[in-house]
């Protein structure tokens, strides 16, 4: 069924998932709407985001960056959403902001995580590459991987929401991008409509000597969100003095168990030692503030003049939701993935 | 037979070492005391030093910052010395120098790798606390690690060269420095002389536990030099914002392959990211020039002022050079480990 004015569909977890999630680990529910209390506002759900953290929630011990979402409770997320009851007095009826309503059609929210969109055109871009992937594209590459003109950036997941953000900066700042993405289709995309100036197959069994052949003077600065044998590959092709932020590392989201050895750690530091590389974690939730404001107005200048292209892959419908999550976890997905929760 | 006028004793690298060097690794040769050319000096070597980075230059493939020694050439090593023949115009006979003479009692030098001594006291000392291993641990702690007053700084191999300069650099500094070594005669001698606030025996199988007590507000800066299972035991203690950096990982310089699994890199990775963590790794031969100065001033002063204090291990004997190099890979040296080659 579809969103209506008077039930509260929810998707919440139903079980913690035993490494790649199973559509029996979610349940749809129905709910009643709830009612604002003074102070508070009524959110509607228009568009949800999905993004890779959401499974780090369904564990039992979260990162300690975020929280473990409670069995039976909505699966958090973040949204765009329609105010469609108001007891704030910065609030109104009709008013479009960018929320976290979570898995649901409907959400109360005390005001103070809301963002107002205005009339943004396409406000589902506010859940993308003017939104949260966008701003940790921009902040991880600019910030700690500081490419530089003429140098090499490698980003994985070329496609998806967060690294065609960084690839596109790359070339924007005068490096070459060379992107990693799963399948001919994607990589074709890459480089025809996104200008990554090559992208490699992940899933072809010479990724590693092809990806050396794209980069005949290594890797400057690579962004790293996968992990697992992509790394692998990347970690012998980055020069001396090379940046790497780590921003996530999807390959390994699912794991129950620590990979079979051997243990590669040694390979890592005994890179990081040899070529000085600098490598550096980071939490976008830290950034914003007056660095969200930097990004917001020069990452939304480069959409407006057509020079960084935002791909959303869309679905209809909250009750796909569970679905369109397990197919990000898998690279299935081509673009930002998020849900069409309503009109 | 000691060192003369006549001859020149050296060893050279007999075999390549599988693991740990044994004695057989090794060779004491004699050659003819070399004659100096135009431009050149004549160099007897007074002290060596021993370092582990000499472990590496003895693999066939040595790593990118160094070169591979070859089958039945002298070790490399620095060395002060005395020059005794001079052809060049900068340097006279009886001039005390830093050298890199390597395992020999006599070198040519065209002086270009030469740092005048002057008439220092302890000459001996520019092979320590206040040359190479002094300023491994002043660019590593002070620029990559960047204490602050208040903070925690972790450093093992604590009563070695560098490990008890970065020990007492943070002190000055206004951190609390927690060290780890090998034994219990090493770790007090760590908290009384050189005034860490702990020191824990990495022997100790209750060692883990013990670092996590004597670290109750965690670790800000932990100098990696030792990697294994004291940096497993350190990484769940870093703090959000942590800096680690990276000099050297001696627990891994004679594997003969990766040690067996699990492969804990994701642990590591995750890491990174969940405390945004900052790894770079470092090669001292990168710093030298003005930065160099500044270390010698600054280290300079604290030794004089007694502020920092140095402890040398001595070993008699270019013959003995083996044996004791063979020590320091274990840890059987206390203090900076030096050979006394001639008077």
């Amino acid at each position: 069924m579809p969103s209506t004015d008077t039930i509260n569909r929810r998707v919440v977890l139903a079980a913690r998932p035993n490494g790649l999630p199973k559509p029996s680990d979610f349940r749809l529910e129905q709910a009643a709407v709830p009612e604002p209390g003074a102070g508070q506002v009524l959110l509607r759900t228009l568009y949800l985001s999905l993004d890779p953290y959401m499974r780090n929630m369904m564990d039992p011990v979260a990162p300690i960056y975020t929280t473990s979402i409670p069995i039976g409770a909505p699966i958090a997320g973040g949204t765009v959403n329609r105010v469609v009851a108001s007891k704030h007095p910065k609030f109104g009826s009709g008013d479009l902001v960018l929320g976290n309503a979570g898995w649901q059609d409907y959400a109360l929210s005390d005001g103070s995580d809301l963002v107002p969109l205005g009339d943004m055109a396409k406000p589902s871009l506010a859940l993308g590459g003017l939104g949260m992937p966008g701003f940790t594209a921009h902040v991880g590459l600019l910030d700690i991987g500081e490419p530089k003109p003429g140098e090499t950036v490698a980003v994985a997941a070329a496609t998806g929401a967060v690294g065609s953000a960084v690839g596109q900066i790359a070339k924007l700042k005068g490096a070459r991008a060379v992107g990693i993405a799963g399948g001919a289709d994607k990589c074709r995309y890459a480089v025809e409509e996104l200008g990554f100036d090559a992208c490699i197959d992940r899933r072809d069994p010479r990724f590693a000597e092809l990806l050396a052949a794209a980069c005949p003077d290594g890797i400057d600065a690579y962004f790293e969100n996968v992990g697992g044998e992509v790394f692998d590959a990347v970690l012998p092709l980055l020069n001396v003095g090379a940046r790497v932020p780590v921003c996530g590392f999807i390959s390994h989201y699912n794991d129950q168990a620590l990979p079979p050895g051997p243990n590669r750690t040694p390979l890592l530091m005994s890179a990081l030692l040899q070529k000085r590389i600098r490598m550096q974690g980071f939490i976008i939730l830290d950034h914003y503030g007056e660095r969200f404001e930097t990004f917001r107005r020069e990452m939304g200048a480069w959409v407006e003049q057509g020079r960084v292209k935002l791909r959303e892959d869309r679905v209809d419908g909250l009750e796909n939701a569970p679905e369109a999550f397990i197919g990000l976890l898998q690279g299935r997905n081509f673009g930002k993935l998020v849900v069409r929760v309503a009109e």
